[in-house]
C-alpha cells in the first residue's frame, strides 16, 4: 500500500488542504453496525443493530442513555463512545445543577463537538473514532443530531451511519416527509425497516432500539419490546415494504 | 506526488522564507462553497451557498450569528469555524460584562487574528482551516472583514471567498461602487446575484443570508425569506444581468 | 518482517480507520496463559491456568482480590494488571469511604474502562497490555465482566481469554445454558474443565480459583482447595466429558 | 532541490555555526513590499509601499500606530507584524500606567528584541517572519530602528527593507547627510522618492506614510494627504532626480 | 545486526504483542554478576558475588541495607540500584513515621513494582536496568522477593539472578526442599555453595553476605566474617559438593 | 557536505565523547569580528571591531554596559548577546537591591556559565551562539573574563575573540607581561594594536572602547575619544610596532 | 564510521542490555587532563594536570572548593562541573543551615549520585560529561570517592582518572599498601609522581592540589607552594622512582 505523505499526522496539511488523519478516523464508523435516529415532532428514535451472534454471545450495548432526555447511539469504537457518553452525563448532571433544568439539546451536542474539535487540531491526541447518532427532546422539541470524528456536528430529520448506511439512508429518504406525523410506535417501525434494508445476511437481526419524546423521558427497550417490535413492524410493513425493497434494490443497482 | 522538503510543519521555514503548512491550510477555504460579503454605510450583508443537495438534506449551518452587532459566514472546515464562534461569543459576552458596551469590531477580528496567529507559530497544533467573513455594524459604521487560515485580517468593501469565489469577486468588483448606496435589498441582491456567478451547476441554489446594520440586529433570514429574496433578485436583476454575465463569461475566460 | 506504515503510534489512524498498535497490545492477552470467568444466579467464578512448572517454580499470581465483592484473573503482562489493581482497590476504598457500601460492579468497570480508554487515545503513553476478567456479586446479582487493552468492556455469562482460550470458550458456550442454576461447586467445575480443554500437554495442570457471591466475599482457594477440586471435577466430569471432547474435537477440527 | 542538512529546526547548528531556520526567516521579509524610514533632527517618517491592486483593491495596513510617540512599518508577514504590535501596545500602556511617561524608545526596542530572541532558540516556535522599521520620538530625538527576524535591532538614521529595497537603501545612503536638517515636508519627498526608485512598475504607486516628532503625535497620513504629498514629491524633486534615476541606474548596474 | 522495526520506544507494541525496550532493559541484569536469595522458615540470605579483583580494588556494593527489616542484592545498573533503595528507604521511613510500625515485606514490593511499571509505560523514560533480589522479615515471615526491569515481582523460595545464574538456580533447586528447616549458618553455606557453581574462573571469589531473620535485623556482614563462612562453607561442603558439581556439569552439558 | 551523524541534537553524544553541537556554536563566535580585552592592575578594557562600512553604515553595538562596575563585549551573534546582558543586568540590579553592593564579578560570571550550561544540556533549546569578554572591577581588583558558548569562563589577564583573533593573541601574548603596570592609556593602545594585527584590510579600522577601573565607573568612549586614541596609538606605537608586526608575520607564518 | 543503531537516546536500550549515550558520555572523561586523588587515615589529597601551557595562559580550574570539609577535581567538561560544584556547595550550605553540622561525605556523595541518574534515565537530558574525584573528612575519617558519567559512585583509598590515567593508577596501585600512614606531605608526593607517570611530554607540568584533613579545612594550594612541593617531591622521589619508572614502563608494555 502506498504511503500517503501527509497523513503521518492530524496537525498536518496536506497540499490540497485536506487533513487525512481525520478522514481516517471517520472510516472507523463504517466499520461499526449501522445505526439509524428518526424523530416526528414529539419522539426522536435511535435504532441500531449488533453484530450477528458470535459464540457467546457478548453484546456490546449500541445504544447509550446520557440524561432523562438525551440518548445516544454509535457506530465506531464503543471504548471512544463511552468516554464521550461519560462527558455528556457530567455536563448534564452540572448543568442540571447549576440551572435546575435539562440541557438544551443544541447546546449540549455544540459543547461535544468542540471538545471533539481539540482533537482534530492537537499533534499529541487522535480525532475521536465513532460516529454517534444523537436523539433529545426539550422545550424546542425532538432532536435528531450527528456527531462525526470531524467534529462536524448535524441536525438531521432522520440519518443512518456505519457500514451499509447508504441503504438505510435511501430508506429514510424515501419516507421522511411523513416522519413528522408519524406516532411513536410507526417511527419505531420505520427505523427497524430501515435498518433490514442494510442487513445482507440471512441471520436473525439483533437490534437495540431508544426512544425518548414528549412526556416520554429515554428509555432503551428490553429484549422483550424489541423483539415484539420486530414481529410487528417486519410483520406489518414488509408486505408492502417487500415491493419497496424491490425497488430499493433496483435503486442499489444504480446508486451502491 | 513529490513531498516538499518543508512542509512537514508549521513551524518550518522553507529557504525562500515559506511557511508550506499555512498555504496549504488556505487551500482547506478554497474547498468550501462560496461566500460573499458586502456593505453599504448602514448595512452589511453576508450570503452563503450551500452545497447542492444531497441524499437526506442536511444542512450545515453556513452563516453564524455571534452577538447583536456582529455575524459571520465560513468556507472550509466547519467544526473549526464552529470553535472560533464560540470564542468570538465568549469575547464579545465578556467585554459587555465589563464595558456595558459591544464590542467594536475591528478590535474583535484583530483578537481573533491573534489567536490564530499563535496557530502558524506553535508545533504542536495546525493552523485553522476556515476562512471567515465577519458582518459588524458599530458606531464607526457597518463592516466587512475577511479572515484567512494565515491570520492576516482584511477590512473589506466587499468580499468572496470559497470555491470559485473569483466568479464572485469579479461580479462585486464590477458594482461595488455603487454599494455604499444600496438599500438593504439592493446589497443582499447584489449578494445573491454574485453567488449565482459562481453557481455553474443547473441546481437550485440554497443560500443562507445575514444581515446586520443600524438599528438593525444581526439576523439570519429564514427560509421563506430567503426564497422570497431569490426569486425577487434574480428576476429582477438577470434581465441585465444575463447581459453582464455573457460579458462576465468572455472576461472569464480570459481572467480565470 | 513487512513494517506496517500505520503502527507507530497508538494516535496514528490507518487508512481504513484501524489503530494498529491497540491491536498490537491486544495479542499480548494471546500470549497469556488461559483464564476463564463463568456465574450462575448467585455465584461468579474465576479459573486460571497457571504457566507448566518450571526450574525454582515461582508462581505469579493469576487471580488477584480487589474487594470484598469484587476480584480479577489476568492474561498478559502481570505488571501492567498489578498496577490496573492498584487503581480498583484505591476506588473501591474511595467510594466505601465516602457512601459507606461498596462500589456498584457495572460503575467500577466502566471507570476502569475510561481510564483505560486515555492510554489509546495520547501518544505518550501506550495500551494497557493485559485483558482482565472481572468477577463480582452487588445488589444486581453476579457479574462476569471481560475487559480488554482496547478499553472494551464486555458484561459475559461466561468468558475464556489467553492462550487457546478458543477451546475453552466452545466448552463454555456448549454448557452455558445451565450455568445460571449451577451451584458453586459445579460452576468450579465448568472453569476447570474449559480449562482442561485448552490445556494440550501432559503436564499437570495447575490452576488458581476464585469465587465471589452471595455472602460469600470475594476468596482466592488456597492450594489444597484447589487440588481437591481439581481431583474430584477432573474424575466426575471427565468420563462423559471425554464424549464431548471427542465431539469437541471434531468441532475444533471445523472451527478453529 | 537539495536538502540542507542543518535546516529542520531553529536549536540545530550547522557546523559553520549558521542558524539556518532564522536565516530562511529573514527571507520572508524580501517578500514583502519595500517600506522606508528615516529621520531628521526632529521628525521621524515612514513610507510604505502596498501592493499593485488588484481585484477588490484590499489593502493591507502597512503602517501600524503603536502609541502616540511610536508607530511601525513592516515587511513581511503582516499577521506576525499584528502580534508584535498588540504586545508593543501592551508594553506602552503597561509602562504608561506605572511611570507615566512614555516608554523610552530604545528601551522599548530592546523589550522587543529579547521577546523575538526567545523564538530563535526555542524547539517549539519559529522565528517571527517580519521585519519592521520604528519610528518614535522621545526626550533623547527622533528614532529609526529596525528590527529582523533575528532579533537583530539597528539604530538608523535611514532604512530600507523588503523586496528590491536595495534601491531605494542606494538612494537613501546618497541623500542622508542631508537629513538631519530636512523640514518634514522634505523627509516625506525623501521617503516618496526612495521608494520611487524600488519601484520597476508602471502602475501607480501606492504607499502608506507614518510621521511622528517634536510636538507630533504619530499620525498616518490620510488618503489624501498621501495623494497630495505624492504629486507634489514626485513633480518637485523628479526633475534633478530623474538624473539621479539616470546615475543610480548606472549604479545599480555595477552595484545591484 | 538487524534493526527490529518495533524496538525505539517503549511506548511501542510489536505485532505480536511485545514490547523489546522492556526485554533488553532485562539483558541489562545478564550483565551483572550472579546474587542469590534464599530463606528458612526464620531467615532470609542474599550472597552476592563481586566483580573479579581489577587494579585499584574498588568495590561496588553489591548488597545495600533498607530497613532494620529489608535489605537488597542487585544485578545490573548499580546506579538505578541506589535509585530505587533511596525510594525504598524514603517509603520505609514514612511507613514508620504514619503508622509505627515496619512496612510490610509484600507491600512494600509491590509499591516499588508499581513504581517501576510506569517506566514501561512512558515514552520519555526509560525502564531500570537492574535486578533486585529482595530479602526481608515481617509478622508473616521472612522473604525472597525477586523483582525485573519489567516490573514483575516474583514470591521466591530462592532464586538466582545475573550473569551464569542458572548454574546457581540449579544448585538451589536441588536442595530447596530442605531450606526451611536450615539454621542461618546452613543457609549462607547454601548461598556460597550456589554462587561458587556459576565462579566459572580460577581467581578467588569475592561475595558479599546480608541476613535478615527473626529478632535478627538486616546485617550486611563484615570482611572478616565473610572470609571466615567461605573458608568454612566451601571447605565443609565441597567433599560432597564435588561430586554434585560433577552432576551438575553432567547436567549442565544437558540444560544450559 | 558529509552528515555527522551525532551533531543532531544538543543532547546526543558522539562515541568519541563530544558533543558536536556546542562545538558548532563555537563557530559562531569565530564568524564575528575580533574584540579584545586587557587589564592592568586598576584597569580593565574592551576594544572591539566593527565590521566594514556598508551602505547605510549601521552599526552593532560591540559593546555593551551591564552595571557601573562591569561591561562585556561580544563576538557573535548579537540577539544572543543582548539576551544575556538583560540577564547580567537584572541580576546585578537584584544582588544591589539586596546586599547594597556591587555584585562580585567572579561570582556573577559563574552564574552567567551555570545559566548557558543548562542550554548545553537540555533537548528543546540551542548553546548560546556568542562569545562575550567581561570587564570589572571589584574590590579584588580589575578582571577580564572569557564566557563561551561551551558555558566555559575563563579568567584571563589579556585574550581576543571573534574571526582572526589569532593574530590579536599573538600580539597580546607578547606584551602581556607589561600590562599589569600599564596606565589607562597605555592598555587602550595595546587593545588597538592588538586588534590592528588582525585587520587586514586596507579599510579604515572601526573600533569601539570600554574601560572600567579604580574610581572609573564602567564607560564607552565616544566615538571622538576613540578616533582621537586611534590617532595617537596607531601613531605613537606602529613606528616599533612596524617591527613587530614585520616580525610578527614571520612568525604567523610558523603558527598561524 | 557505522553508525550503532541504539544510541540515539539515553532512553534506548541496545538488545544487549547497553545504554550507549551513557557509555559515550564516560568517553568526555577520557579527554579531560588526569586527575588523582589518594588518602591517609588523616589526609584526603586532590592532584589535577593542567593542560601544557597554550598562548595566553589562561587556566581552567582543576580543583574546585566545596565546603570547609569538601573538594573536587575534575576530568571532562568543566561547565558540567561547575553546575555540579554550584550544586553541592548549594546542599552543603542547607544541611549546614537545617542540622548545623557538615554534610556527612557518603550522603553527599549519594545525593550528587542521584541527581546524576536522574540525566541517565529522561530522554530531554544528557548524562553529565565529567568525572569527578571528591576528597572529604568528616567523623568517619578521610574519603575519597569516584563519580562517574554514568553516575556510578565508588568509594576509593586512591584513584586516578582522565586521560592517561592508566599510568597514574599502576604507579598508585604500587603504593597504596603505604598511604594510610603517609604524612600529609607524603601524600603530596605520591600524587604528584604518580601523575607524573602518565605525564608523557617534555613541557614542564603544572598541576593543582588539593588538601583537606583533621583540623584542616579543604584548601587548594598556591602556585608557590605547588612549586615548591614539585621541586620536593620529584627531586626526593624521582631517583628511586626513576628505578620505579622504569619498571613501570616495562610493566606498562604489558598492561596498556
Amino acid at each position: 500500500m502506498f504511503r500517503n505523505q501527509y497523513d503521518s499526522d492530524v496537525t498536518l496539511w496536506s497540499p490540497q488542504g485536506r487533513l487525512f488523519q481525520v478522514e481516517y478516523a471517520m472510516e472507523a464508523v463504517n466499520q461499526g453496525t449501522v445505526t439509524v435516529g428518526l424523530k416526528s415532532e414529539d419522539f426522536a428514535v435511535l435504532v441500531g443493530l449488533h453484530r450477528p451472534y458470535t459464540e457467546m454471545g457478548v453484546l456490546q450495548p449500541k445504544i447509550l442513555s446520557i440524561d432523562s432526555h438525551v440518548g445516544i447511539s454509535l457506530s465506531g469504537l464503543s471504548s471512544d463512545a463511552r468516554q464521550l457518553a461519560s462527558y455528556l452525563r457530567t455536563e448534564c448532571t452540572a448543568f442540571r445543577h447549576s440551572y435546575d433544568t435539562t440541557y438544551p439539546v443544541s447546546k449540549l451536542v455544540k459543547t461535544l463537538g468542540n471538545k471533539m474539535q481539540a482533537n482534530t487540531q492537537r499533534y499529541d491526541r487522535r480525532p475521536y473514532g465513532v460516529g454517534l447518532l444523537l436523539a433529545g427532546y426539550d422545550e424546542v422539541g425532538s432532536h435528531i443530531w450527528q456527531i462525526m470524528p470531524s467534529a462536524n456536528v448535524f441536525n438531521c430529520k432522520a440519518m443512518a451511519i456505519g457500514s451499509r448506511a447508504q441503504s438505510a439512508r435511501t430508506y429514510l429518504d424515501r419516507f421522511k416527509a411523513t416522519f413528522p406525523f408519524c406516532s411513536k410506535d410507526e417511527l419505531i417501525c420505520h427505523g427497524i425497516q430501515s435498518i433490514h434494508q442494510s442487513h445482507f445476511t440471512t441471520d436473525e437481526m439483533r437490534v437495540s432500539i431508544g426512544v425518548v419524546g414528549k412526556e416520554h423521558p429515554f428509555k432503551i427497550l428490553t429484549n422483550e419490546e424489541v423483539e415484539s417490535y420486530q414481529r410487528f413492524c417486519l410483520f406489518a410493513v414488509n408486505p408492502d415494504s417487500s415491493q419497496d425493497t424491490e425497488i430499493d434494490e433496483n435503486q442499489s443497482n444504480q446508486s451502491i
